[in-house]
Parts: structure tokens; sequence; C-alpha cells
């Protein structure tokens, strides 16, 4: 069964961001918690969440129940309707949301949420352009793929798409030759506005930034950056897009990633943890003022899918867990008791670390093939047999891990349990010892 | 609880294609068959299957049993895996296909499926322009709301999607001044074929069509229309797309609207009925020549759930159940028995019918305020007191309608039995002495 569940998916199941000949897929047969267990019964320790965002773990019986509860009542109702799974789904996530940021509109993923998010800032402004990071992702859509800012985007990039990528703060790799977090704060806010003055503050709709940069390198924004995003867009008139969709929903220790700073964006969009995936679901978070742009002219966006109550009562059973279970909380303790902790000690015995980022259960280790000039252990796009020896030890010792590039991004449920947590840890050790072996003396 | 679930819906729920402050959303309890039932325990016939996408009619059980199976075996797996569901859904789905599209790429609905065709496409041939026609809905995203020929495009075009639109063959409002199908589909060629050469042969990647367009009207293409395209396409090398989102899945009697012609697409994209929308999914059927362009280049594109194991298990389940319960069949014997001879009867009683058009339980009132003149009984991409006094009278007496702009489409389960699809119209034979007042005389 399961060798035929692998034959059919190469005989036809097209995969994402993928050459399709080469690809070998793991066949996945159950998850529980934090493991997966594939076709030979072996059991994983899951540090990736997936694509970062199992958020709850796998499994979890009271939102599978959920799921099971609403099906049995109403799997489907179209977008014009209201319904009780679709209401309490919008009213739980607007209270988790900044004040004066009631509405929600639900759309299937991150992707979607992205693009209506920047259709709602562009007919709320009358302006065209987008602002976004280098060192970014925000989807696989047209849209959402040039506002990415990796090279994913490039050859889907026409330089049609009204989108203009700038440098966000990144101390370590600093684009402004700066030294301290605190100068490379006013740095990036100085190169964001005078971008913003070169292209014309009157042509600029929106800025959409990731509060962290997620896929990217897990950056933390420092203190009072995102504090001068908010006060640059009123000086603009520019509407602030939070993309949390990453970030979001407990994944740095706190309900938004936005919860560590002092800013309020206008828009944010959210996926992945809102129903740790169990069913697709995103969306977008709506300030006053631009729900208000849209009381009386319609929106011209929608989806058929748009709140659909299965997806809507996961949303619902997880905010719930998260709540009852202090699931949140158990990120913020598993990022300062262990991980954040554990990792640090990890770097200091590896040369090949050059960095670790991050917050909760959202860390990055920035690899290099050169403490001295920092260079990347994996070029920029692309692999190395440094990264594959790394990512196969850990495999191999029964670690699923999140590698992009030249980084491994230590991203696990946020209720991991800690010994579990410091198993994986461990695995994660050895392996770097391979990527030390590569590193220049 | 139904009152809180109404006002929680206008305090946090934003909702698609609308101004926000006038909406009063029927609220849904639940629904089985092809009924569903409001707050106040009134009961509707279904006659729109919401967006003309629940085929196999309200909570079917087996597809309700199958998605609480999956939710307690696995929820959700990251896209790069191989899982059961997955492998089994695309095996299901290609099979139904064409020979020679032999894998499929799950999204999450029409639109994403739409963005990802037009990108494999683009990539497939190095070109960049996709034709699309007027009177036509490929979806909510940027892209994909480009490609659409309806109003709905209009607040969102920038002119810089690489679309151009054209007239597709529609002989009740020809735009070719023909008078007979042949003719209409003879000079909507020559037409297409005049667009192609006028724009540049070589800078057009696809073609995108619906089979039968379907939120746009419910035209039926004049026999030898499609395979005509198919000739354009091979002289032109261009990749022709066809879009089954709300043909696909058995709503015009067949699997594929493309079942009832012979001419065979590169890509198809499909949604709704693959799960008569109780889980979200959607996805493009590949061809062997592009699939064979990503079998060692990278495909740049992809999301977070794509062949989602709840979704594909959903899918699994409702193409299972059409085979077993022959529901596919039963759309044609719906359209050839019932739909079919009582919408041409109420056409002859009705001088507000100017035509009635579609096949299957797929179908279209053409509404018009004067039957020599054609003029339309609500205005392109408006509405009319005609109108809704037709939509207010169906909903009235217990029928709830598809309508757009000066139309009501026909679009119920397709396994509706037939004593409740005559029902249904009935009470629309009843409304639509309504719209006989508003006609010239």
């Amino acid at each position: 069964m399961t060798h035929r569940t692998y034959e059919l998916d190469r005989a036809h199941v097209f995969h994402s961001w993928s050459a399709q000949a080469s690809l070998t897929p793991m066949v996945i047969e159950s998850a529980e918690g934090s493991h997966v267990v594939d076709d030979e019964g072996r059991r994983y320790l899951d540090f990736s969440s997936q694509l970062v965002y199992t958020n709850i773990g796998h499994q979890h019986p009271r939102v599978v129940k959920a799921i099971q509860d609403q099906a049995a009542t109403l799997c489907t109702i179209a977008p014009q309707h209201a319904n009780a799974a679709r209401s309490e789904a919008a009213r739980l996530v607007a209270e988790l949301a900044p004040e004066g940021m009631d509405h929600v509109f639900f759309t299937n993923g991150g992707a979607d949420a992205v693009e209506h998010a920047v259709r709602m800032a562009r007919l709320h402004t009358g302006r065209r352009k987008v602002l976004s990071r280098y060192r970014s992702y925000h989807g696989g859509t047209q849209t959402a793929v040039n506002l990415t800012g990796d090279p994913r985007r490039w050859p889907n990039d026409y330089g049609s798409e009204g989108v203009v990528h700038f440098f966000g703060p990144f101390l370590y790799r600093s684009e402004f030759h700066a030294t301290t977090e605190q100068e490379e704060c006013e740095r990036a806010l100085e190169h964001l506005e005078r971008t913003i003055v070169m292209e014309g503050s009157d042509t600029i709709a929106a800025i959409i930034l990731e509060t962290i940069p997620g896929t990217a390198g897990i950056m933390p924004p420092p203190p009072g950056y995102l504090e001068g995003v908010r006060a640059l867009c009123d000086r603009y008139g520019i509407v602030w897009i939070a993309d949390e969709v990453m970030a979001g929903f407990g994944r740095t220790g706190t309900w938004f990633a936005l919860d560590l700073y002092d800013a309020k964006p206008d828009l944010i969009t959210f996926a992945k943890g809102v129903t740790s995936g169990y069913v697709p679901l995103g969306g977008v978070i709506i300030s006053e003022p631009i729900y208000a742009t849209f009381a009386d002219r319609v929106y011209p966006g929608g989806l058929t899918y748009s709140g659909h109550p299965l997806a809507c009562a996961a949303a619902v059973a997880t905010i719930e867990t998260m709540k009852d279970e202090r699931i949140v909380e158990a990120a913020a303790t598993l990022g300062s008791d262990v991980l954040g902790p554990g990792l640090a000690d990890i770097a200091a015995k590896h040369p090949c670390v050059g960095e670790v980022r991050g917050v909760g259960a959202f860390w990055a280790l920035d690899l290099v093939a050169d403490p001295q000039t920092r260079e990347p252990l994996a070029p920029y796009g692309g692999s190395s047999p440094a990264m594959n020896e790394i990512v196969g030890a850990c495999k191999k010792n029964g670690l699923l891990p999140f590698a992009n590039y030249h980084r491994i991004h230590v991203v696990p449920a946020l209720n991991i349990a800690h010994d579990e947590a410091r198993q994986g840890l461990e695995i994660l050790d050895e392996a770097l010892s391979l990527g030390d072996a590569h590193v220049a003396r």
C-alpha cells in the first residue's frame, strides 16, 4: 500500500517548487504531536512543523473532534451567507488583533490573503505601488510571489506588478555597514524613507513586511524599526500590511509577532497557525479606516470558500485549545528555557554556526563557510554538499529539519515537550559537526 | 444563538464582492441534500448549489464520513512529502482527464489553479501574454481577476497583467452579426485568429477559456469552436487552458464539459465540484509536454496546502460517490428529462425570458426587457427592480436562486430529485411573471 502511495505520487502528483523528475518524497503515513511516521514505520521528530504551520502539533484530538463535528453539521456554505462557525472564528481572530481591527476577510491561505490585502490597500489609497523587503516571502500567486524578496520571484518577475524592493534591517548581514542594532535600525529606516521619496510617496499604496521574516531567515527587527515604519506610513499616507502568515498564532511566544513591538499596522495577513493547517484557512484582519472604505463601496474581490465553515470550525477549536492549554505561553518558555540557551551552546561549539536568531519557537541558524567573512554555507538560492550532509544526518538520526539555502530553522510545534526539543537539539548538534568540516581554517 | 451569529457576522466578517454596510446575510444553520435551513427554521430548495459547487448536494454522508476518517488519521502534511490521500486523489483526477494528462498540481481553489496554470504556460512557451474572452470568470486573485471578462475585473485592472480579451461565440448576443450557430462558430474563430495575429502570435503564451462559461452566462460553445481553438493553438504554439472550475465534475452531465466536444487542452483547471466544496481544493491537470518542461527544471510555484490530505480525502470520496451513485449520469438525465423541457416551457410562457441555454444541471435564463432588441432586464454589471423582484419572489417561496445581472441560472445539485427540481421550476415560473410586467409591449 505504501509502495503504491509512492508510485502513484511519482505517476500523478506535481510538487511545489521542484523539478519533478528527481524527486524522491518521503511517504508520511501518520503523525501525532511532534512526530511523523513514514511508510517503513520510522518516527521522525518534526522540527519543521511541516512548513512552519502545525503550531499545536499533529492530530490534536480537540481540533480533530471539532472538524469531525462540523463535518457532521455543515461542511460548507457560500460566503454571502452567515454561519455560526464563520462568525465565531472572525470574532476570535479579531479579538486577538490590536484594537480597532475588528473585521476579518477569510481566504484559503497566505498567498491569497496577501493578494487581497494589497488590493484593499490599493483601492483605499488610490495608489498602486507596493514596497517589500529583500529577504522575504509572501506567497506563490503572481502578485504575492512578486512581493517576495527571494529567488523564487525571479522566474515570475515581468517587472509589471508594481512592486519595489528595499533592504530591511539585518545586522548580521547589514546592508548599511552598521555595527549595532540601534545603528542598523536608524539606517534601515533612513533607507526606507529615502526609497519612499525616490519612488514618489504619492505612488505608494502599501509597505508589506513579515513582522519577523520567516523562510528568508527569521530576523527579528531591532527595537524601534516597526515603530519607525508606522511613522513613515503615517507621514506619507501609506498602508502598512503586517504579514503574520508564518510568525502569527503563537510562533513567537505571543499571539502575533507584532505583540513584541509597539506599533499597529493597517492590515494583518494570517494563515498557517490559525488552524495549525488542519484545514486550509487564511485571511486579512482589517483596520477601521480601510473597512470604512468598503462600507458603501463594493470590495471587488472574493472567493468561493471565503469563511469556509469546516476551516472556521478548525480555527475556533485551535484558538480555544491554544488558550486553554496555554500554548502561546509554552512557546515563550520553550524559547527562553530550551531553544534559546540550547542553540547558544550549539553556536559556541560549532564554527559553522555564524549566528543564532529567534524567539519563542521560531529560530534560525545562519551557517557559514567562513566565520570571518560570513560567507554562507550554501549560495543564495542554492544548496551545497555541506548543507546536504547536515540535512541528511538529521534525517538519518530521526529529525525532520527545516532547511533553506545556508540556514537550518528550528521551528517545532509550540507545545513540543522540553525533553523532545532537547533530543532534537542533540541530533542537530551532532549533524552540525559535518558542517564544521567545511569551514575555512 | 442565531441572532448572535448574525450580530457577530455584521461585527466581524468582511464579505466577498460586496459593500459591507448594507449587507443583511441570511443565517444558514444546516443543510442536507438539496435543501438549506435558515435560523428561523425555513427550508430553501437550493437551486444555486451555493456558488455552483455542491454538486452532490449538501452533507452527503459518505463524504462526511471520509472527512471524519481522514481527520482521525492525518489532517495535514506538507506538500513535499507523499501521502496516500494525495496520491489517490491525483490518480482519480488524472484518470478522468483526457489521455496524456497524467499529473495533477493541487491548489486550494480555482483562482490559484488559474494563477498556476498561467505560470506553467508562460514558462513552457517563454511568452507572457494570455488571451481570454469577454463574458468569463476565472477567479479573484490579481492575475485571475484580470483574466476575467466581467465588470469585477475593472477596479483591479492596471493594464499590466499581460491579458488581452477577445469575443467568444454567443449567438444570442452575437458580436459577429451571425444568424446560425455554424456562422457564429466560424466568425468567432476567424476573430480569434485575427486577434492572435494582431497581438503577435509569438507573444502569446496561452488562451484560457471556460469550456462552457459559467457565471458569465452558461454559453455552450457551438460544435467545432473548441476544435478550432485547438487547431489555432497548435498552429501558433499557444497553450490552451480549459477552465473547468465551474463546469467540471459532472455539472454538464459529463465528467468534464470538455467531454461534450472533441478537443483536448494542454492544461485543465478545476475546483468546486471535485470535493463539492466540502473541503477547499482546486488544481491543474497537466499534459505530458508541459510536465516535461518541469521534469528537470524547477517549477517556481507552490503553496503550503498543495495536496492537503483532508481535501484530497474529500475528493476521493466525492469522485467515488459520484461513480457509485451514477451522479454524472443523473445530471445528464436531469437536463434532458426535467430542466431542459421544463425551462423550454417556461421560456414559451414568459416574454421576459429571451433565451434558455444549458445542458445537464447547468442552465441560464437570459432575461430581457424587450424580446425584440434583447435589451437585458438589468444592465451589464448591475441590478434592476425587475431582477430584484424575481429573486425576492423566489426566496419568499422557498427557492434559493443563482442570479447574475439579468440572468437566473438554474444550477442545482446534480442528484436533485426530479420532483424537487420540478417544484423549483414552478416557483421560478411564478416569479418570472413579475419580470414579464417589466417587458416592453
